[in-house]
This record gives structure tokens, sequence and C-alpha cells, in this order.
């Protein structure tokens, strides 16, 4: 299978969604020039980073919010793709019919349908204004916490699952999605190269990304792709390294730019079995009676008591 | 805190349970001096990895298990460890009264004392005689899956988790432990360098192992010390790399070896709470409802049906 992973570099306040588009649909002819069938794109793809800006709520659905998907606006790219049978994940801001607003991906099949929705889970950030910070991170003030759970969705024979951004740092995303099958893991990001919360060092924002990346591919027995926004969104930076991770653990492809750039990967879908059959054979290995804490659980609580001990 | 790994080289079948006591002593001594407050041992740290020879269960409590702990031949580390005032971890293969066998760690406080127990629960490797592999991986054969689960234990201040080998590269592991505020996180292995399983690239078998401790030691805001049996055990090598990682996911130190070896790092345990704090704070960003396949499943299955797609 071909996979693409298109990083985007900044999309300021002044871009419009068309123009926008117009650098998707572009990457997505170089994807399909360089043979590959399904293609990335990264979390709140068309817009810039709304999240970081306070504003109220309905301000933020007038001018960052998708009322319908594919609009107007995104038509070009769902062309594109039917024209060329390329399937693509978009993660973008949905506002349904009912007044929600999710941070939200879609999973669409070479014949342009869309066939999945994921609604994302770990919403990072805040809901109060920040005020002493450079910039606020408002996802759980624009957000709900996604209603869909982690689906997973065979697709031109290939089971792809899908979550977002900070999902990828949760454990439980990925396991969540290999105990339904999943060959493949797509995500979209935007991930500040300054953490607000706390004097993190800077290199950290890219370590952490790449070992949790290639962490749970092996542990899930995966390939992933993920795909960021990047560059300096009117003066914020992003982290970029959009990555291809094979089952192994190994990062296969890496962008290495701050601007829109395709990377692509021949990925062998057959490498994931060899680690589902001997080290990551569930069946045999796992034990869910001791698991349990991960769902009764939200927060971390006091050690359970243990037996006494008999040496 | 001073936290020391004590990797130890080769122990072949002709050692005797008191030589590699002496072994441990003096690396206990070495850890000591160096102003370790506590040391990990490896598993099966009094004997070969005696999984990898085929024999009947009888045999192998005769040359392997130990009855009683402590018993007359490990009695001198405990003796060393009041002494010196170290705390330790140190895995063994135990016999219960009952008869009963296991994959087994205590963790043993400064004043000597056994204050907590694990049992291994993720055992790699088969149960029947492969007699085409050029060795053995007999855990299901000799052990039961542990019956403890995953405890943590307040010890002089540090809650303090243990685990075994194959348990380090399964995110449940640790998760389980750090929703029991799990500061520390110790475990032991022996690794073959070769998988006899399948033709495993030989690089995959350090680097994977690198992965799965970097990424769940930040995912779980936990210190981990891990500490390898290695060298060439009768002419079977084992792949070494013990290392101390930070809840940054950084290796903080490393054994270079082949080797007994005692390496240590000043541990700062409030490292681990900035990140439980923000990125990783459980109670604020966690969403067991949507975690509950990882109980509810052993094995992977098919996908769940996901509601149809409005756009």
């Amino acid at each position: 299978m071909g996979l693409a992973v298109a990083q985007m570099g900044a999309v300021n306040l002044a871009d419009t969604r068309a123009a926008v588009v117009r650098r998707l649909v572009e990457m997505l002819r170089e994807a399909a020039a360089r043979q590959a069938e399904f293609v990335v794109f990264p979390e709140l793809a068309l817009t810039t980073f709304f999240p970081r800006y306070w504003m109220d709520e309905a301000e933020a659905v007038a001018r960052f919010f998708e009322k319908s998907m594919p609009n107007a606006d995104v038509q070009p790219l769902f062309d594109a793709a039917r024209e060329l049978g390329v399937g693509f994940y978009l993660g973008y801001a949905e506002l349904t019919p009912e007044g929600r607003r999710y941070n939200t991906a879609i999973l669409v099949d070479r014949g342009a349908n869309i066939v999945g929705k994921y609604r994302k889970i770990h919403l990072p950030g805040h809901a109060d204004h920040k005020t002493e910070a450079p910039f606020q991170h408002l996802e759980k003030k624009f957000f709900e916490v996604g209603d869909l759970g982690f689906g997973v969705w065979n697709t031109e024979g290939v089971n792809i699952g899908m979550c977002l951004c900070n999902d990828r740092r949760w454990p439980e995303t990925y396991r969540v999605m290999s105990l339904q099958s999943a060959e493949l893991i797509v995500l979209g990001y935007n991930t500040p190269s300054l953490n607000i919360h706390w004097n993190e060092p800077a290199h950290l924002r890219t370590t952490t990304h790449e070992i949790v990346l290639q962490a749970s591919a092996y542990q899930n027995a995966v390939w992933i792709g993920a795909a960021a926004k990047c560059g300096h969104e009117d003066g914020h930076h992003m982290i970029g390294s959009s990555m291809i991770v094979a089952p192994s653990g190994e990062i296969v492809a890496r962008a290495s730019g701050e601007e829109d750039e395709v990377i692509v990967a021949r990925i062998d879908l057959d490498m994931g079995r060899m680690f589902r059959e001997h080290v990551f054979n569930f069946a045999r290995h796992r034990s869910p009676q001791h698991y349990r804490l991960i769902v009764e659980r939200t927060g971390a609580g006091d050690p359970l008591p243990t037996p006494p001990v008999q040496g």
C-alpha cells in the first residue's frame, strides 16, 4: 500500500478556506503521482489552529467551524480524490446540525465517500482565559469530548483507525483500535513548540512525540501515519516532524521542513502480522482480569491493598 | 533519590547460587558507595535463564526454584542490604508451599524486610518442545500467570511498582501502576538476542526495548529502572542495555558492557509531577468510558459497529 502523509506549513488567520484547499489538492496530486493510495492530512487542516486565541464560542463557530462536509470550499478536494482514486483523512472543526462542536476527523475512501468519522476524545488544554500565557490552548472550551469512541473501518481491504493530536500520547487510544484489528492508524496534529503550562525543555516537544508514535506502533503491531501542521502560524511555531512509523517501531519516513511537504512510503501491511502472531499475540498473552483499574479509575488514586507477603 | 540498576553478566549452568549472590552483594556494595538507596537486580537473577532448556517441571523445580526467601544462599544479600541501609528488587523462580510455580520479584526495604511481591503476568514463549528451535523459551511451561496483579508499595516515602521482563512491552502494565500513583517502576529482564519465533532483525531486539521503556516512562510520568542479565550464558547471548529512564522519556543512565555493571542516577521524583499535573493529568483528560474494550476483549476481534456517518 502506498501511504502519504501531507504535512502543512502555516495557515494564517488571513488565509481563506479556498486557498488552503488548493494547497491540499496540490499535495493530493503529488501523493497520487508518487503512487500513494491514501493521504493523511493534519488536524484542523482548513484553518489556523484557532484554539490558541481567546474568543467566545459563537465567534469561533462563525469563523472556524464547518457546518457540513463536504462543503463548497472543500468540494475540490473530494473531486480530486475521486478523479485520482486516492482516499484521505482530514481534520476539521465540526458543528453538528444540533449545534454541538467537535474536533473531528473523517475517513474518505477512494470513491470520495466519507466512510468514517472520529471526534477527538483526549482534549488537551483548558477552558479558562490564561491571561498570563503567551497564547491559549482552548480545546476544552471550544470542543466537547468526542462521543463516537475509537472506531476502525475496513476501507479497500485495510483496517484503518483514526485519532487526533493529543490522543496519540495515550496508550488506551491505540489499544482500543488494535483490539478491533486495526492495521493502520492515522492522525493529524498541531503541536506548539512552546508548552504554556510549564517550562518544558524545547527538545522534549519533539522527542516525546517520536517515542509515543514509535512505541505505540510496536506495541499494537500497527502502521502509523501522523500529519502535522507546522511552521509559524501568525508567529506561533509548531513542531512539525510528520512521520510514518512501522509496526517495528521504526520511523520509515519523516518530514524535514516547515512548509507543505508530502512524504510517501510503501507500507507492507503483513509486517504487523509477525508481531501479532508472536510477541503481541493478544489472545495468548493478555490478562484483562489484571487491567480492570484502567476502566475503573479515571484519575490516579492510592495503591490497592496487597496481600501480606510470605517469603 | 539515588537509584542503581545492577546489570549482571552471564550466569552459567555451572555457577552456584552462592557464587551468584557474592556478585550481587558486590554490586550492592558498589551501589551503596555511589550513594544509591535502592538497587534493581535482574529477573531470575540467581540462576541461568533456565526456560531456554527443555526439561520436566520436577527437574526445573529441583534445580532452579527457590523454596523460601530469603534462604541460606541468598541471606548474605539481605544481610548486606540491612548493613548498608539499601533496598532492592530481586527476581527469582518461586515455588510456593502449595507447590505453585511463579516467575517472581520481591521488593525489599532498607531494613531488609520483604515488603512487596510481584508474580509475572505476561509470560512469553511457549509450553511445547520446539525441537527445531536453537533454544526454548518455556516460560508458559514452567510458570503460571501471576495471581497478585500489578501492585504499588509505598517504601521509604516512594511509591514503587514492579514488573518483569516481557511485562515491560505491554502498556497495560504501567497504566495499572500509574493509576495507583506509582512514581518509580522497577523491572528485571532476560532478553535473548535471537528471536526463535521469526527472523527478527537483530537491531530491533534492542530498539524495541528502548522505545517501550521511554514511551512508558513518559506516558505514565514515572521513573523506570530496568536491569538485564546479559552476555553469553553458556553460549546464549542476551541484549543487556539496562537503563534508567526519566518521566520525560529520556534515558539518563545506560549500561554499556556485557558483564556485571552498576549504573546509578540521582532521580528527581518531582519531575514526574510536572507531567502528572499537565499533559498526563489523568483526572482531567482520561475517558474510561471509551476504553472498555481493553478489559472486555482479550484477543483482537472485528471492528465494533459504528454509527452511519453524516457529513
